[in-house]
């Protein structure tokens, strides 16, 4: 069992529950795209957000049903949104699995996303709040806004303020809706909402630096997705700013600070090879690990359990995965 | 005054308020994201599916605000679907004006429609119905399964039943939710509810039979889009249905029934001209007729009043349009 199963253990019946419903809701009357959304729905990832939801809930002693639509709701719009970011970048692959965008028109794909955020607000209204369908609609805006910025803006910026706009966007913002959501459902007490939801978006900035550093160090077949994608796509990100800042005269440098992007796929792999043998990955590492550790501060005056202690592990868990 | 504004008189103010909280809705940091999403709304149609919601309300004497946020929410979500709709056909003029998509990426217009979702589901929420919500939800799955299955089965296809599933999803379902939710909203009465239903359903079935049959009769300035566009997309509506089980020798007859599409552009023409000139048109405007009164007959008992008057006159309207 890995050590995030470990962490989990408290909620892994209540995900499978939540597994169920997410395929349930996913049905549709035409075959292609049910069987075609099934199979996004069997390769999506570790279930991190829903089982944040879930431990909350128990922390807080929630509502069962409810909390098990939420988390179904979060999984798929984040689903939902994959979908329409692959066919944007022209991802073929994800989680080492051919994206529906490799396989199906543009057009298919636009739907199936369109589909499943059908079926995100569907769950959402079963919470039967609709704070928490409020809530989701914003973070769909969120999300949406920080995509069209990146487009608008265009590839190659270094802004660290941007940055972490950006991958609040991109990915802090749903974590902090999973758990936000949930202590809403749990709890009338705005100070309790506001420490989880601290607690959500802390961890998922966290989470999105790892995933940031990952792309330089990683290797394909454990990232699901070649090594440098990020670099290729013009994207800029914590562990290659730190590194612009403190190393001005290695040699691509120069030209990342006068705005250009390193397209050569030999450059790129000279630059990931020298920038891992600087201290930039370990100061990424550092800046993740204080966001972690004030997603913790945030819900450590709450009375020890084993779901309490899944939440912190699952905080430390996450600035410590295979790097 | 058009006679469409005549009939629209009891809610003509609601409707400029609905206006005013579509464009707040639409605001975005992004400000070519909101400059793009504010003419989008502004050349928005006769907003005849926020009258149905705001004339059924003011019949049933409901809650304003929220009737307003229904109708504002009905109406971006129409617009959503549209955003994606031009992206997917690859169309490039609606209602006279360039689409997004003919301006912009393909990503650009995926994440505008997205953006256009989020802004209708925040709405739906602001009515604090779960109920609408879920409707909602349906609603806009309803409408995505339907063009998948258009895009999965090809073009071509000459099956009434079909034709029938078809413009319910495209258009009928949109505008029973808009009559339903109100009626919601309105009232606790379910036998209320589903008399709404059936009005908004069936009026809505003749206004994409009308729309089908101006695709053969009117002209590019009136449409705002070429004549003959289902034709070119390979769409068989209801006048081309009739007139292929009437007219079995025509030229091109057999051909369609074999399963073949009319690609040549002066074979359309050729088709068109013959089509207009047979009772086919007529018989189509009779089915329209025929929706149209069913709505009628769905709502008659209820009290005399101007909104009644009007959602009646409503009906007659859509299937007297300029043919």
């Amino acid at each position: 069992m890995s050590s995030l199963n470990l962490i989990l253990t408290p909620v892994q019946k209540d995900l499978a529950i939540v597994e169920s419903i997410m395929h349930a809701s996913v049905k549709s009357q035409n075959e292609d795209l049910a069987s075609a959304l099934d199979q996004i729905i069997t390769s999506g990832g570790k279930r991190v957000r829903p089982a944040i939801s879930l431990l909350i809930s128990k922390v807080l002693g929630g509502p069962e049903e409810k909390i098990y639509f939420l988390a179904a709701s979060v999984e798929i719009l984040h689903s939902a949104t994959l979908v329409h970011d692959d066919l944007i970048d022209g991802a073929l692959i994800r989680r080492g699995i051919q994206t529906l965008n490799a396989k199906w028109s543009a057009g298919a794909t636009v739907l199936s996303g369109d589909y499943l955020f059908s079926c995100s607000a569907k769950l959402a209204a079963d919470t039967e709040s609709t704070r928490v369908v409020k809530r989701f609609s914003e973070t769909l805006s969120i999300i949406v806004n920080g995509e069209i910025t990146q487009l608008f803006h265009g590839p190659c910026r270094l802004d660290r303020d941007e940055y972490y706009q950006r991958i609040y966007a991109k990915t802090a913002s749903l974590f902090e809706t999973c758990a936000y959501c949930s202590a809403l459902l749990c709890s009338d007490d705005p100070k309790v909402h506001e420490s989880f939801k601290t607690y959500g978006r802390e961890i998922g900035m966290a989470f999105q630096i790892i995933d940031d550093i990952l792309d330089f160090t990683g290797d394909q077949a454990t990232l699901g997705k070649p090594v440098g994608n990020d670099l290729h796509q013009g994207l800029f990100t914590l562990p290659l700013q730190i590194y612009t800042e403190r190393y001005p005269d290695r040699k691509f440098v120069q030209d990342i600070l006068s705005g250009n992007c390193i397209e050569d796929n030999e450059n790129i792999k000279e630059l990931i090879t020298d920038l891992v043998s600087t201290d930039a990955i370990r100061e990424s590492l550092n800046v993740a690990k204080e966001f972690s550790a004030r997603g913790i501060r945030s819900i450590e005056s709450y009375p020890t359990s084993e779901e309490h202690t899944s939440l912190i592990d699952l905080a430390n868990f996450i600035v410590d995965r295979d790097l």
